[in-house]
């Protein structure tokens, strides 16, 4: 049971904990703090938390449980203002897309209250942004990766877990460094896929008619071209290498479809369209 | 109203369009031929068709209306063996996702009868393949392009869009090329990037957890990499120019997403991103 829960940056993520934690019964108070105030009070409007507060630091004082869904890119600023208020009961908890510079951030701004601080992912959410499209059942069966070092205090862990497990997710462990790395693979890449095709398509000179006949296929694939733009600058800056790395490949392998289709390769194609095919159908077999 | 419908290629979309006009109460009989023995069966025991034939010069007798509905790489030797079959009153349609190479084909296979050839390309699909996938709604408010030249013959064109728009299609006409350019943009680019993706993503030494931790943003985008590798390898070779075009152009643009991130360039991708995301919420607005 958390008693007073902050929840910094009442968004899709952070509206959705709230209102998974409080239909669970898990919550006392819930307190919100967000750069947005139209948003902030809209959560408050819905339901979504009890009060917002007019700073982070006044939101964090005196909850035993701070979870930050900002930006990747407003999590050091955020984490050095509310240090002073992490108390010895407090545990704060984030669900930032990228661990490696938000576990250095935290290192650096929380200082000796560093192992209160538990790094955590939930693999959940839409291309939707704001309170107004959270909702509790988001995280359900979802998983969540949580990546401690080693200092970080067992007891924060625990708590962090029980809270995600209250909202009805599955919470796994990982390393910062691989979470990084399949991150950038499975999600990072995709979602910069996606946003470069829908600008290459839209600087094209027959962009209105492209768009006109766009089909099924083309909305799905593009779909994640409409998050928030702000939060995907955060990534790439804030996992650089392991993006990088993942576009490198992928863009060796491109290059090598390029060379196939340029030498009239049907043979190669067809070889590299099965074996996505076989990958990807049972991906369909495997866990939802 | 069609008298007797000859289909070759009874997959998802001969399927779909055979039970469309069944539907519609506008078609008399409906024969079949394909490769694949199984399917043709299933496509009997389903009721999709009334008869199999064993030969498309079999199937096409007498028919006073021709789908060809297989990989655009059968097309050119499926018309040349039904060339001799196409009488006065016979029209042919096809129903390729690439239209120059095609018509290239059919006016060598088939001669003095080329005006009786209505090029078309049905605007709808599914990644699945087979008789088993096809549904007769699938045309429904989806747009059918065809691509007449100027010696088409008026009357052929008009019964074939009589026959989609029975099939609750919409029917446009476009140039040649023009669909050639557009579909390589809109439809043959993005089914090559998600291919391309899944199998860079496989190829990785973490696959397993990769796909593992794959969320809904990475199975819309590559749920377009489950289509039938034959046909797309076909697409491939078939339209290799406009092809060629557009992927030449992507891989500029995500050449200079690469550059922008090794400089660490916030402001670049912030506009990337926001530009993409407004053409992509608008398309939201625009035909589903």
């Amino acid at each position: 049971m958390i008693r007073k829960l902050a929840v910094l940056g009442v968004g899709l993520i952070g509206g959705s904990l709230a209102r998974a934690l409080r239909a669970a019964g898990a919550v006392g108070e819930i307190v919100g703090y967000g750069r947005g105030f139209a948003n902030l009070q809209q959560a408050v409007d819905l339901g979504v938390i009890d009060r917002a507060e007019r700073s982070a630091e006044q939101a964090v004082s005196a909850a035993d449980m701070v979870v930050l869904a900002l930006p990747v890119g407003s999590m050091a600023d955020t984490l050095t203002r509310i240090a002073p208020q992490i108390g010895a009961q407090t545990v704060v908890t984030d669900v930032g897309s990228v661990k490696g510079s938000i576990v250095s951030a935290a290192r650096t701004a929380l200082g000796g209250r560093f192992p209160r601080f538990v790094p955590g992912h939930p693999i959940a959410g839409t291309e939707q942004s704001g309170v107004g499209a959270s909702f509790a059942e988001l995280f359900r069966d979802r998983r969540v990766v949580l990546t401690p070092v080693t200092d970080t205090d067992p007891d924060a862990l625990e708590r962090v877990r029980a809270m995600w497990q209250a909202a009805g997710a599955q919470t796994v462990s990982m390393e910062v460094g691989h979470h990084d790395e399949i991150l950038a693979a499975t999600s990072h890449l995709p979602h910069l896929l996606a946003y470069c095709l829908v600008d290459t398509l839209a600087s094209m000179d027959d962009s209105r008619v492209i768009f006109d006949f766009a089909a099924g296929g083309f909305r799905d694939f593009t779909r994640i071209a409409s998050s928030d733009p702000v939060m995907w600058r955060d990534i790439c800056l804030a996992n650089r290498p392991a993006i990088q790395a993942a576009l490198g490949q992928y863009r060796r392998d491109l290059d090598a479809l390029m060379d196939a289709i340029g030498r009239d390769d049907g043979v190669w194609l067809l070889d590299l369209f099965a074996r996505a095919k076989r990958e990807r159908d049972a991906l369909n077999g495997g866990r939802k």
